[in-house]
């Protein structure tokens, strides 16, 4: 059981938006909080993400309650999805004697299929009554859809607390992708360090998982202070904190890939940039070859340096080191590394010698489970 | 039975490179015939890409032969794999009579293991001995890999024949990926009008093709013109003619996608231009959750959207249609949508109402056939 952040509630109910479960949670500050959010990229963003930004802004980045659902996305819903998404925001501000613009929705699942917002009409005063008796797990299991298991993080630092909440399974991809999560603190943070923070952590975290190259129209990162610590870190000392929580939580979304059977790191070195280091990184871990061969315990050490190559990166040399731990595969003992490639953490090591550009990126294996998840999802 | 461009033979032997079946192919104009490639791009080119490009440009693109093995890539072969890539083009060279760099040699299958160069020199006699029979389904099987059916395509017109052959199932990409196709014609042609001919050809053909988003070190289309009909027609009647058996080879290679049961084809319209049209149809064309939704005949079009605003391309309008054939999928029969896509050929119209950009883009579906294919390839 996970302390939450003094100041902070959450609950969750099921609403009937899935066919079973817990679909519909509530996170509650007792006090306003400042905030900051990273949202999709994708070109069609759902109702909730243009609706949840705009109060973000009439709201000059002050929050108290965010209500997210599962089961369905609200997106590609068209002015009937934005007013749906208003109104829950409304009917949830109006429970908790707060203003609209202070609550942020989200919502995940199906594209394309109006929110029943009369069940989470319906659902919001049982949700507020819970509110009472906190439950971090809940919140984390009603945010799930294709999740194997509830995503929470949890620090502790200098008397200040902080906990994070993720959902993310498949379509997870740098740049956001079917993902959110909410992290909330009680430290003392101001809108604009709270947002370098997030940029930050979030570019060292969710941006370096990449579980099938596909990225969607829902996908959020919220961080939420309240001050109840009355404690302010040093901005370095926040960040690090912030990091700390994204990074299990974006390790833990790898680990939960839909299908996935291994949990995989790549770590580049050696590249002419941070940034090339990345986008290679990014490169091999959405490589479906490389992601086979990590299935089959493969050693298949051409297909990573097939997809280096693919990188489109210009590399000064072509002296690429591959190491799985501490053994080497270009011209080493592929049994050894087959025998590693058992285990389900798998650490890669590409050295490129083209430079000190780093990066680190999490992916998992890709295997026929994927393929059943994802060939039967809206059915 | 294919019928060959005057003054072209074929031949094919198993010369165990692979553990059984065809696996050394050879191509051979009996007069010196005009030639133009297109080359990966990956940053690693393999060793009979590095030689072949060296010797167009040495024999000022004028060849006589062509000798690809299946079964071993010659990639990440260093200095070791260069030399048996130009003694295997030497061999031949000696064997038929013409000079070295008039010998194109290309490779697929396994990367990172030494050519096997002792059992190509041994399989040479051989080979050239069979070219006397002509064997154009031979040598088609022989450059095969994953593929489960050879790919030959011909065309006749106004005199001139045309034939192409072309081998690539998964790691099918733009920009060329694990495939090779090799074209030959008995019209006269010289090497400037070939040169655009082929550009213009593989950007509407191989270029649009994706399988699996992965593109690799060795893959090479060429094609050959000797001459020998005394024909030489209009520019753009040859390259369309050159388009048409591209074409056929492209979806050919598309059809034939690992583990692939559908063969799918996206029409992008109303993008802002060409390009961005190319680029959108790739992306939806490339996302593992559209190809997965294709193979459950789930008419999931918001996988489609979603990959379409992932694209990256700014669009004027939010008024997208999405058709399969001329069924609606945005608020259309999603029960007849579902129907149609029961069958193996599947057509997606994609409308963007943005501009009056084009394009079209083939590819398949992903099953658990690919990923059995793929996480057991090498052993």
């Amino acid at each position: 059981m996970s302390v939450l952040p003094r100041g902070f509630k959450t609950a969750a109910v099921a609403a009937g938006i899935k066919k079973s479960g817990l679909d519909l949670g509530l996170l509650y500050s007792e006090q306003p909080a400042a905030a900051a959010a990273v949202f999709t990229k994708n070109a069609f963003p759902a109702a909730p993400v243009i609706v949840s930004r705009q109060h973000m802004m009439d709201s000059g980045g002050v929050l108290r309650a965010v209500l997210v659902n599962a089961g369905n996305a609200n997106a590609a819903t068209g002015a009937a999805g934005l007013a749906a998404a208003r109104s829950s925001a409304e009917q949830v501000a109006g429970r908790l004697g707060c203003k609209t613009e202070e609550v942020f929705v989200a919502s995940t699942g199906v594209i394309g299929r109006p929110l029943p917002v009369h069940r989470i009409s319906k659902a919001i005063p049982e949700l507020a009554t819970r509110l009472q008796d906190g439950d971090p797990e809940g919140f984390a299991r009603a945010i799930m859809t294709t999740d194997t298991f509830a995503k929470i993080a949890a620090r502790e630092s200098a008397g200040v607390r902080i906990v994070g909440f993720a959902k993310g399974a498949g379509m997870i991809h740098p740049d956001m992708a079917t993902m959110l999560a909410f992290v909330i603190t009680d430290a003392k943070a101001d809108s604009a360090v709270l947002d370098r923070a997030l940029r930050y952590a979030v570019d060292r975290s969710f941006h370096a998982v990449t579980v099938d190259g596909d990225t969607s129209t829902n996908d959020v990162v919220l961080v939420l202070a309240n001050g109840a610590s009355g404690i302010a870190l040093e901005e370095s000392a926040f960040r690090d904190l912030l990091l700390d929580v994204c990074v299990d939580l974006a390790k833990a979304i790898a680990r939960d890939g839909e299908g996935a059977t291994k949990f995989v790191e790549f770590n580049i070195e050696g590249a002419p940039s941070d940034e090339a280091a990345r986008h290679i990184g990014r490169t091999i871990a959405r490589s479906p070859l490389v992601k086979t061969a990590i299935y089959g315990c493969d050693p298949n050490w051409g297909r990573v340096l097939a997809a280096i190559g693919n990188a489109g990166v210009p590399l000064s040399s072509s002296d690429i080191g591959l190491y799985i731990d501490d053994i080497s595969l270009i011209g080493g003992d592929l049994t050894a590394a087959a025998e590693k490639m058992k285990s389900k953490e798998i650490r890669f090591r590409v050295s490129l010698n083209s430079g000190a550009g780093r990066a680190r990126v999490w992916t998992c294996d890709l295997t026929e489970g994927y393929i059943r998840i994802n060939a039967d999802y809206t059915s």
